[in-house]
């Protein structure tokens, strides 16, 4: 049983709460996020009341949750959540919208380019990677904050917000400051104490789901953020772990349908990750739609074959505008 | 390097033949299908010219092919196949087929009722298992004959061609007689036994991708039912074995547009097994026709709750029927 | 719950035990092997009685069984097993074996000359693949019939009891009469029509574990041995499909003491086809004994460089004979 | 082609090498540890030769490395390295060293009851939680500074120098000052801010392999901490994630010699976490050792029962006491 306390309940109501609890045998643990205080009792609760609970003037809410996660699931928020978004965008419950650009930034004519390619066929953000997290310390690191300058330049000449993965808490604030939407990539979906920073900023986050995370855990992760401050959370299936060798990942698309029955957060896909070449995307984008994703993550770049960076698996904006006008007629259908 | 050789070759001329590769110092093993003749030549094949041996009168073809499925591949054949089935259905290459009934053969009117039901909302196939692979030996195995029997009676009643599973050769003679397209399930897909004596029948055949196979190896494993003598193999992708446990499987939706570039036989995916859940079958479906599928395989009972065997995966007619107005609007976009 | 009758059972006895079920609400699922009866009680079972029925007196024993295992499992044996093998071998509770052998049998010199080897070493059964299950239709596939004739020639030089692996009930006949342990390979653990025929021989059956089956799913492949007929099933761990490509497969040595707890059955390890690589075979070896492995199963060739099948993952005679001393020291500390 | 510079090499020289090496057509990376300098080359370096490289006077040292790691390599280090940590204890190259300790700081009392413990039956290290990385948010999240500060209780009353798990470079200093071994977990294997961090400290690290990576991905994060700066990093398997569910993760102990192949640094098994099963901790500590580890990291707690993580993997003292005796007595077999 979780017990969300209003804002302004006092330390003393709650210690007295607490005690009161307690001396019922009842196990409390005192969750506090940046915005958010909780208690969560553990035990045998068969002796606590919700109703009484409820009734308690600095009580918002009872929840009664066997669910490993909590505040992002559907008994917390059972409708699905719509969030507003940077540059008016508007994502979740039949809004849909597309995140498009390139692995790395590289230059500023590369971003620019691809960000007014990607805005003319009618994406909605523009990603584009400053520091990239790699397998290898030998590959190419990405630009860093001269890489951010550069997203920020195609933001302002194009009007696209602007999507970047943040790597570390050391950059906090200059994320905070200048990128529109917070990425957390696969690697890092478990690294709280990053989920903890970037979920205090209050901005919003597309989270990534670890290759060898569970749906169960990957909702978990996302309590982390929505714990930290934030409520405007994206999550994003880029393909999980298996034997398979064919693609770089299985793209589970299956875990569209699930998250929905679980969560009210919205749910993108990114094909471009989820399967690792090119030729694949286009497909695997349709499906995903199909299969109810409330937006996409597509990595478009105008010279795939010199990129630095993931190359075989980005489109061209040509093949992306193909693909924005197969998408528009799919969702009408749907 | 492959050497399929004609139907009329002599034994002697062949002889020659691999004494003279031999004699190259090349490994020459000879591949005898019930139709089909290679010889297959490994080693140090730099000395031999294909454009030489393609000349030989006996010979109809030769291959260069690194990959390690041959017959399936598109090598082989460069378009798609597109395969004539009972009952006049085409599959492959832009024709779609939908195969549709309970997962057991339980009754006469339970058979009736659903493949009357499915036939109206236009699937071209009737599945129904009569022997169901069980992990358990404490399980429900199926009605066997009788439910073969069913199975007849409802193709009569209905005019719909019947898809049922083989689980040994000692069935071989019906299965030859009775059905119309014959399943290897997932758990035998490398029954290589199995699979030749399928194969040598020359009738349709509807292949399940093994739980823990790779593409290549279900490529290789409709190489033994081509080289045993069948020309007519539909693939069918059902889901592999990975970590997560919200579904039954992972279906490797991606395994559609894989196939595709790999192999001229045609596709279909088994949302039902795929998932393992009823409410994951219609947005799966969607997406594996989005995906570039050629068919489905669905699970649809007339009271799921009561089903012997994979209830909470099948469909009821009303909402199967749903499903087909939908994926036929959406072929219609793709 | 699981009732298991007397052998001299009379059917009408039978029948009345189970419309008297049947009347209390309960659904009675009727399962006979070749020599065991038994009747399965499925649904709300709250008023049977388990110790009135344990007194009827054509009821051999009742079991409340939760696991999906039966037959193999601990509650059914408490007792490990100690099998009585060919050769006066045991197996099982403290007694250890080790058995050796070429993969594919290729020639009488080869087969009699790794045979006398691996005696002189301490093997105790000779292995040696005479069909053999390949990915691809144009690998070696064995040498057939040949091959076990070969290999009733070493037994008769050298007295070690044979072990090979059946791919088909077409040679059950042979296998019954020539071969002293019927081996099942990890492809076929759920050919179900083949464990059945296999179980209903009564001779000593090696089940290996298939590369994706679960260890709940590979005591359910031997309980359809042992629901067969036979009594005597060893099972071999070697390998799972994960991820991990640095081996063939990954060995899974915590499955022996799981095994252990599981189920009474003997375990023995292949570290040949569990890792792939022959150096990797001795390391896994010992580890597979340190964690309790009544025996192990190991692929030797005299030539592994020309070895028509997995040259790669055996090791040669000189090998073999230092591991076995490196166990039979470890076995003595532990 | 990888060019380790001297730690004198001048800018200038180094920008006129590199001039060099471009002027043939080569791509040149700058590649920057906190103590290494080194140039990749990628490209067509067939014009470039390695023994004139050689002789480069700020030239330390020219590898042709095919292997995506290098520094954590064979190649760049033959022999095993033999690391000198805190305590005066040594570990790889034969020398052996055990790991124990809580999963979790709880009391005074509770540490400094196991530390002794631990101690007595022969261990060389203690290890404790203090920052706990845990997938809910609502679990126990560890002591934090007070919990270190409790380890450093029971390092001064003991004498075993401790190891604890970093989550954040927020605390980079505080693990610097005092705690001897630094401790990257699984979920942050690939967390590549922290190892460069981490790294740059020149302490020893016991780096545990995250649950999807592979051992190539494994030894590439190796690379990240050896190019900050230390050269004292202990590899720690502790399984991997697979289908099967009747253990926490798969302990892949053929990780043991495959690493031992590839890397030159010690390797360590964790079969606490490996299996998170107490009762397999025993056999499976046995089988790494039988397999080659240089060490064990084993999770003992006085009441398993009560632990406020994890209980149920942790052994209690006296089951530790009877482990490191069987270990002791195995390893002298070996």
């Amino acid at each position: 049983m979780i017990i969300i306390l209003k804002e302004d309940a006092l330390e003393a109501q709650i210690d007295e709460l607490r005690r009161d609890m307690e001396s019922k045998g009842v196990v409390v643990q005192d969750i506090r996020g940046e915005s958010k205080h909780m208690l969560g009792l553990a035990g045998d609760t068969s002796s606590i009341s919700d109703e009484a609970l409820q009734r308690v003037d600095f009580v918002d809410r009872v929840m009664k949750v066997s669910e490993p996660y909590k505040l992002s699931g559907r008994h917390f928020h059972p409708g699905p959540t719509v969030l507003d978004l940077p540059g008016g965008v508007k994502l979740g419950g039949g809004a849909f919208a597309v995140i498009a650009g390139p692995c790395s930034i590289e230059t500023e004519e590369q971003i620019l380019s691809i960000a007014k390619d990607v805005k003319r066929s009618g994406a909605s953000f523009l990603r584009g990677g400053a520091f990239k997290p790699r397998s290898s310390p030998y590959s190419f690191q990405g630009l860093g904050l001269d890489g951010l300058d550069l997203l920020k330049i195609a933001r302002e000449k194009t009007g696209l917000p602007i999507v970047s993965e943040i790597m570390s808490s050391e950059y906090l604030d200059v994320f905070a400051r200048d990128v529109d939407v917070i990425q957390i990539g696969a690697r890092n979906m478990q690294n709280f104490s990053l989920l903890r920073d970037v979920g205090s900023l209050g901005k919003p986050v597309l989270l990534k789901r670890g290759a060898a995370s569970t749906i169960d855990e990957f909702l978990q992760a996302a309590d982390y953020l929505l714990m930290g401050g934030t409520d405007r959370v994206i999550l994003c299936e880029r393909g999980i772990r298996t034997f398979e060798t064919a693609t770089r990942n299985t793209l589970d698309i299956s875990a569209v349908p699930v998250i929905k029955k679980k969560s009210h957060l919205p749910v993108v896909v990114d094909p471009s990750h989820g399967t690792g070449y090119w030729d694949l995307v286009f497909p695997m984008a349709l499906a995903s739609v199909a299969a109810g994703a409330d937006g996409l993550m597509i990595e478009v770049h105008n010279q795939p074959e010199c990129a630095l960076c993931d190359g075989q698996q980005s489109i061209t904006p040509a093949l992306f505008d193909q693909l924005m006008r197969k998408v528009n007629a799919m969702r009408e259908v749907i």
